[in-house]
C-alpha cells in the first residue's frame, strides 16, 4: 500500500468500474472535503457490507435479514415466481411496481463455454422451493425475466423443460421495441421478435 | 441511516460527484462481488484518510507528514515558486514534469461576490514564505498558474501588485489554443490571447 493517503484511497477508487484514474483523484479530493462522517459513515457501510450480507434461504436474493423483505411480505403474492439472473436485475423489476410476486435470483445464467452449468446457478433451490412442500408449494407461475441473451433464453428454456411437466405456468418477459425507440434504427433480431410477440388490439 | 446494507452503501456512494443512483448500486454490487480485502481497505483508506491528512506548514499542499515531500525534496529548486488554486492543479503540474520548482496551494481564488478575500485563501502564508526569513529567502519567481478565469486573473493581479514590489519577479503561465484545437472553432477569447501572447520563432 502507498504511504501517501490521498495516492492509497486514488488507487482503491480506481479500482470501482467506470472509474478511471482522474475520477479517482475527483473522488478522493471529494471525500476530503466533505464533512467527517461522510468519510467514516461510508467506512461502515463497506465493512458491513460483507459482514451483514447474505443470501435469503428462500429466494436467493442478497439481504442482511434471512428470509428476505420480500419473501417475508404477507402482502407479496406467493403464487407468483419471477425468476432473475442477478440482484440488480430483481431492483430493476421491483423498479417496476409491475410484480407483486416473489423472487428467485438464480446468480448467473447457463453458459457451457464458461464453465457454467445448472449446477454453477441457484437452480436446485429453484426446484426445490417449486417441488417441495415448504411455503411456496401454492406457486401456480414461474415468470423467467433472464437476460434476451443466448445465456439467458437457454436459461429460460432449460427452467421451461423442468418446470411445465409439474403443471406450473411458465412464462419469459416480452421482447420488442423499448419504448421511445425508432423502428429505423432498430436491430433485426429485436423488431423480428416485436413482430412475432404481436398482440391484439 | 436505512437497515438495507446494499442500499445504506449505495446511498452512500450517489453522494460522490458524478455518481448517479444507478452507478451508485453498481459499485455497491462491485464491492460485494470483489474479495473482502477490497472493502476492508476501501475502508481503512476513508478512515486514515481523515486522520492523516493535513496543510502542508510551508506550501499548504495536502500531506500526511509535514513538510510534505515537495518542499522536504533537496532537489527542488526553492528559487522559484508556483502559485495554484487548489491540490488537484498542483498534482496537474506535476504531471508535466516541466516544472521543478515548489508551490504555494492557496485553497481557493478571489471572488467577492461569494465573499472570498484575501483572508478566505492561504495568501499570507504565500507573502510569510516570500518576505520570511526561511528557507524560501532564496525566492527569485513567483510562476502564478491560477486558473484563466475572472476568479483566477483578479488571483494574479493582486499577487502580482504584493510581490513585484519587493524584487521578485512574478511570471503567468501563457493563455492560448490548447494543444491539437482547431482554431476555427476557439472561441474569441482564447485566439486573441493566443494572438497577444505570440512568440518568436
Amino acid at each position: 500500500m502507498t504511504v501517501d493517503p490521498i495516492a492509497r484511497l486514488t488507487l482503491l477508487f480506481a479500482r470501482l468500474p467506470g472509474v478511471g484514474e482522474k475520477t479517482a483523484q475527483r473522488l478522493a479530493f471529494y471525500v476530503l472535503k466533505s464533512p467527517a462522517e461522510y468519510a467514516s459513515d461510508l467506512a461502515q457501510a463497506l465493512l458491513l457490507l460483507r459482514q451483514e450480507v447474505r443470501l435469503c434461504s428462500q429466494c436467493c436474493n442478497l439481504t442482511a435479514q434471512d428470509p428476505c423483505a420480500i419473501c417475508k411480505d404477507p402482502l407479496r403474492d406467493a403464487r407468483m415466481i419471477c425468476v432473475v439472473e442477478s440482484v440488480p436485475d430483481l431492483l430493476a423489476v421491483e423498479r417496476t411496481r409491475e410484480f407483486r410476486g416473489r423472487y428467485h435470483v438464480l446468480h448467473g445464467a447457463l453458459s457451457p463455454l464458461d464453465g457454467i452449468g445448472p449446477d454453477q446457478i441457484k437452480l436446485k433451490e429453484l426446484l426445490a422451493r417449486l417441488h417441495g412442500t415448504g411455503p411456496d408449494e401454492s406457486v401456480q407461475e414461474v415468470i423467467i425475466a433472464t437476460d434476451p441473451t443466448v445465456e439467458g433464453e437457454a436459461t429460460a428454456l432449460y427452467i421451461t423443460r423442468l418446470v411445465k411437466p409439474h403443471g406450473i405456468r411458465v412464462t419469459r418477459i416480452a421482447q420488442g421495441l423499448p419504448s421511445g425507440a425508432d423502428l429505423e434504427y432498430a436491430d433485426q433480431i429485436t423488431l423480428s421478435r416485436a413482430i412475432s410477440g404481436r398482440r391484439e388490439l
